[in-house]
């Protein structure tokens, strides 16, 4: 049972001003769920419906789990089409970008991108291709919004975002700073080595120059057709996708 | 001006089945209308604010323009953010999937894709890379939905789009038929030769029996994280680009 004062705290949680105050996120569905019960993020609480609570039986004992009905999960869910169970989960205390290590891996940076589809579809994308994190400018979308929640698959669970200046951060980088531009190296021929930052830019404008200022080396996918770009998470893909390449089997 | 009939029967063409009974849709956006103009689509009709005009000036002559303001745009948009110019163009006549050919090309088959941003995705994709027509299953989202023709930005115009049942058209096929499955041969190692047909499936439940029974080869793109699965437009992309890799610069 769902008090009215309970209903609208989480329904608070659908806007950034009140996820931010409150420190709480929204994951739903029992897979996204799951994983990050099983991450390095704190679920605070669990409300799902009768059917679902067997699934949850070996939880670990901090998580504050709650049995509602479907009508009750209907009020709180960010979705069109809600599912069985809706998890608050804490925003991360560790935000800065300087604590992340840049040195013999490859990390993203996302230069303005503002579709929460685009985001999710780009966090999901390099957890699959075994990144571990993601660089974001201050004027990214927010990556606890729930549509880029729900848009990553859990990926979200095992990705290390932060937001920053990104122009700052890549002033003094210590590894390459390649950049997905027109104009570039090929993206099939230049050599990625083992490590480096791949910036990606806004989805109508590109890369920010200050931002651009700061590439070493730019990147080009190049095309066939006559369509003018590709979608931002589309190019992350491919970048993603190319800098394992030789390893993927 | 814009009568309150003619605003009832262009936001009746918001719905596929006004679209499908007055064979017109509609395309939004300067960039995207101009390509519609200049393809092999029959451009119906142009409304546009006044500050767009001068942009149509050398128009095809069969065009009927029509002056209207941002608040009658508004009305008839299908955006959240109207843009100031709207278009009504001619659904194609020739719909059969028999009359394209699938020798010495690359043809996309797509197996029950349903989110319209993944369908326009992957159309503008095929188009970056070169790639003329697509084939889907009947319950594949309609390419003229207005979601699907926005995120296409224009390759639509460029696109050969067709809709039949793939299961009946892949027992025949005369080029190889490759699927993106689990279990296949990794992506990075097949030979995709010069012709063929890739077959995606849908975004939850992958590609259907029926039609998996007809790959003749399974190709998988391998991952390095704890994703469980890649979404839909970003694997069409993966193939896009492998399949033409050798030949992009």
């Amino acid at each position: 049972m769902l008090s009215k004062s309970q209903i609208s705290f989480i329904k608070s949680l659908h806007q950034k001003k009140f996820r931010k105050e409150h420190r709480l996120f929204i994951v739903e569905g029992i897979k996204s769920v799951t994983e990050f019960i099983h991450s390095d993020y704190l679920v605070n609480s669990v409300y799902c419906t009768e059917n679902v609570m067997p699934k949850l039986a070996k939880l670990p004992q901090k998580i504050k789990l709650n049995q509602i009905t479907s009508t009750e999960l209907g009020k709180i869910s960010t979705l069109t089409t809600p599912q069985n169970i809706l998890a608050l989960v804490e925003l991360p205390d560790d935000n800065e970008i300087e604590t992340l290590s840049f040195k013999k891996r490859f990390t993203l940076a996302l230069d303005g991108v503002q579709d929460p589809g685009n985001l999710g579809t780009i966090i999901r994308t390099a957890d699959w291709f075994g990144l571990e994190q993601i660089i974001c400018s201050e004027d990214c979308v927010e990556a606890y919004n729930p549509k880029v929640v729900q848009a990553t698959m859990g990926s979200l669970s095992r990705m290390k975002i932060r937001y920053g200046d990104l122009s700052s951060l890549l002033k003094y980088s210590d590894v390459p700073v390649f950049g997905a531009m027109l104009n570039g190296t090929s993206i099939t021929t230049i050599d990625f080595g083992t490590e480096g930052i791949i910036v990606l830019g806004n989805e109508g404008n590109g890369v920010s120059e200050a931002v651009a200022n700061k590439i070493s080396h730019r990147v080009t996918i190049p095309g066939l057709g006559k369509a003018e770009s590709l979608n931002v998470a589309v190019s992350a893909s491919l970048f993603c996708y190319e800098l394992k390449r030789n390893i993927l089997k």
